[in-house]
């Protein structure tokens, strides 16, 4: 197999067009889109990849969580070198995160095609759903089902952004609930998973390098806060009598980079991404609040413990404020380690290539995260202009996509005469 | 007119049945109510109302923003002695803020029917609509519409919470935004205008008296403040590369009790009531928020000069915070002055009725605001446990409710008499 032929198959053509019918797929008319998972939007990109899957000759059949797989060639069993990302989005997020990795999957078979290349084993593209947690508040819902690694527990009282149990937001695209553990595949299955993404950071794109060899990703702590105090009206009571849940939380958010900054580690994280007020009306002081937090850290030891600062740092400022606190865990995310062989084959198949390459860290999770309990796992970053990520302006250009396509096609090869 | 045979014609039996008629239309579930302006939930208060008054021999019409007004005795003309107060709540208000108005000013007229008095004036019960102001983010909406001081520029674009049209709203309760200003009425129909209310906050409580006679209502300014930075995903940038727009709104939220008590007036408040993040999903940085902001004062320049602190403030947060900030002023009211005679009658029927009373500041605003406008005004509070308020806890026992009304039935037909 060569990689030169590998190189020229890849097509920018294939790439543009599908990158550019599924921006349009949910765009928000401000050049970003809004996809969340199991929504019409969704389902629509969904089965413009599934046609092209099937377009390009692989046999598709989708899992009970909604994920969607494409195998090829047909006929050829045993265990598979997979390949995939996802295509649900943030509210308002970017074009590139997630239909990146699909499109650079799908174009790594075709290109394998072309390239004359006959696998010894099989190639199978992925489409995870839910990787990004928005509509679920659980992040890596579709891979942790196929990994068998959701806590059933969670499910039963799982519900999403609008208050809809899982059930319902499940049939609402004809799967079920019930059936939602036979998702789950084995080890057996795999000979490794390849994921192509955007950097979501500005390493890349400030060292004018053009592949990211990630070499393993950041652990990520979800915590709700409840902060509750006492609606009150805005006018007659003094102001010390306040129990303001808002004041509370505000002192919260405010203190949360400070306890970041404190732990003196580049690779430390802390967000206030989401806030509810309640009652949430100007003339009223709000007498609850609850806070998304998003917690991260390369180092397992590291997040556990900088989300017990966090943690302990609100419960003590709610109780001088005369406020009542209540947290939980929502989410934990083990730090993962990508498989040294395919680091190396990575890095070797951009050398060939004359591809500039450096190793690097990802600072967020990905449903290589999932599959890393599967298989054997590698990522392939490609650059995200100014860093810029789960927003409109997110942007890639097409020749760094085409970039990342050429080095999956080209590892993908590679391994799989390795593996077999 | 015998105080005495008034004293004794209000009705308890009768007060307990409108307040607990009403508690029930858009109860909470909590011991709250959710009566926003014009839902259905409103009008159907709204009708309970005026099927008392018709029931008591009133003669009822409504304008075109949904005030309903009910007059005795039918077929005397002339200026009228209005009472009134409103029957739309904030979402999760109480059952007494503004329904203790409306039922002891019908209440009044009962029992000036029972007592045998004949006015030579006529009576009048008012119903405003949106007193609060928590659909169309515009208190006083209704009594505004009727004292002609409604600005038409901000009509053109006025939206209630969730977006919706002023037109559309007024549509869903078969009302035409085109006609809103034939609800003008002209200061030669008033004698005078008194409203009884909840104190909403903890003064007559605490001091033991039965009647708060107020003497003025302080100012209030909202302001809506719009604080943009960059939506980024919480992992992949350095934390100090990020315009996150909750962190300055945060430090904005923990300035402002700062500024207020710099003022040292027992007569300031600044209070964020609302707040909205966008996208509000736990792993992104949020890039926009929008806060609302209740600002209150007894002194015209007094709550200028706080709002433009509180302004200035806010501005400089985001300017060392890399962040953008707009502000606007969405509504003035300015402080009023009650009646002098009518705060004095107040006082003297107290007096006659062995009731304890004390003259206060409002420092809520109210219907009688608007009405101030159009006529000498008087207000009457009754005390809130705890001084608690817009809120589900909101409560005030039945016998001072009764107290209310005997105090306002004794007012009026003492004012009426002299007024002729």
């Amino acid at each position: 197999m060569e990689r030169k032929s590998l190189t020229a198959a890849v097509s920018s053509e294939r790439i543009q067009q599908d990158m550019a019918t599924l921006a349009c797929i949910g765009a928000d008319g401000q050049g970003g889109v809004t996809r969340l998972a199991y929504s019409p939007e969704h389902w629509k990109a969904r089965a413009y990849i599934r046609d092209r899957m099937e377009s390009a000759g692989l046999q598709v059949r989708e899992d009970a969580a909604g994920n969607v797989m494409g195998r090829w060639p047909v006929g050829l069993t045993g265990p598979a070198l997979a390949m995939g990302s996802h295509l649900d989005s943030v509210p308002h997020g970017g074009r590139f995160d997630g239909p990146v990795g699909v499109v650079c999957a799908l174009e790594a078979v075709r290109a394998i095609q072309e390239s004359g290349f006959r696998p010894p084993s099989p190639l199978e593209v992925i489409v995870f759903a839910e990787e990004e947690g928005a509509r679920l508040n659980h992040p890596l819902f579709g891979s942790k089902a196929m990994a068998g690694i959701l806590d059933p527990r969670l499910l039963e009282q799982m519900k999403d952004r609008d208050g809809v149990p899982l059930a319902r937001v499940l049939e609402g695209v004809g799967l079920s609930q019930e059936r939602l553990s036979e998702a789950r595949r084995q080890r057996e299955e795999f000979l490794a998973y390849l994921e192509v993404h955007i950097e979501q950071g500005s390493v890349l794109e400030e060292r004018n390098v053009q592949i990211g060899v990630v070499t393993g990703i950041v652990g990520i702590t979800f915590m709700e806060m409840v902060i509750t105090g006492r609606a009150d009206h805005a006018g007659p009571n003094p102001m010390e009598r306040r129990k303001d849940a808002l004041l509370g939380a505000g002192r919260i958010i405010t203190e949360i980079p400070v306890l970041v900054a404190q732990t003196g580690s580049a690779a430390a994280r802390g967000t206030v991404g989401a806030i509810h007020a309640h009652p949430n009306t100007i003339n009223v002081v709000p007498g609850r609040v609850t806070l998304g937090v998003d917690v991260r850290h390369k180092e397992k030891e590291e997040i556990r413990k900088l989300a017990r600062l966090i943690d302990l740092k609100a419960g003590d400022i709610c109780q001088k404020s005369g406020l009542e606190f209540l947290s939980r865990v929502l989410t934990e995310i083990e730090p993962v380690a990508m498989a040294n062989n395919i680091v190396q084959a990575i890095g070797e198949t951009c050398e060939e290539m004359d591809i500039t390459c450096m190793q690097m860290l990802s600072g967020a999770g990905h449903d290589t995260t999932s599959m890393s309990t599967l298989a054997p796992v590698g990522m392939i970053f490609v650059p995200s202009v100014e860093g810029l990520s789960h927003c409109p302006e997110e942007f890639t250009p097409l020749e760094d996509i085409v970039c990342g396509a050429r080095v999956l096609a080209g590892t993908a090869a590679g391994l799989i005469n390795n593996f077999t």
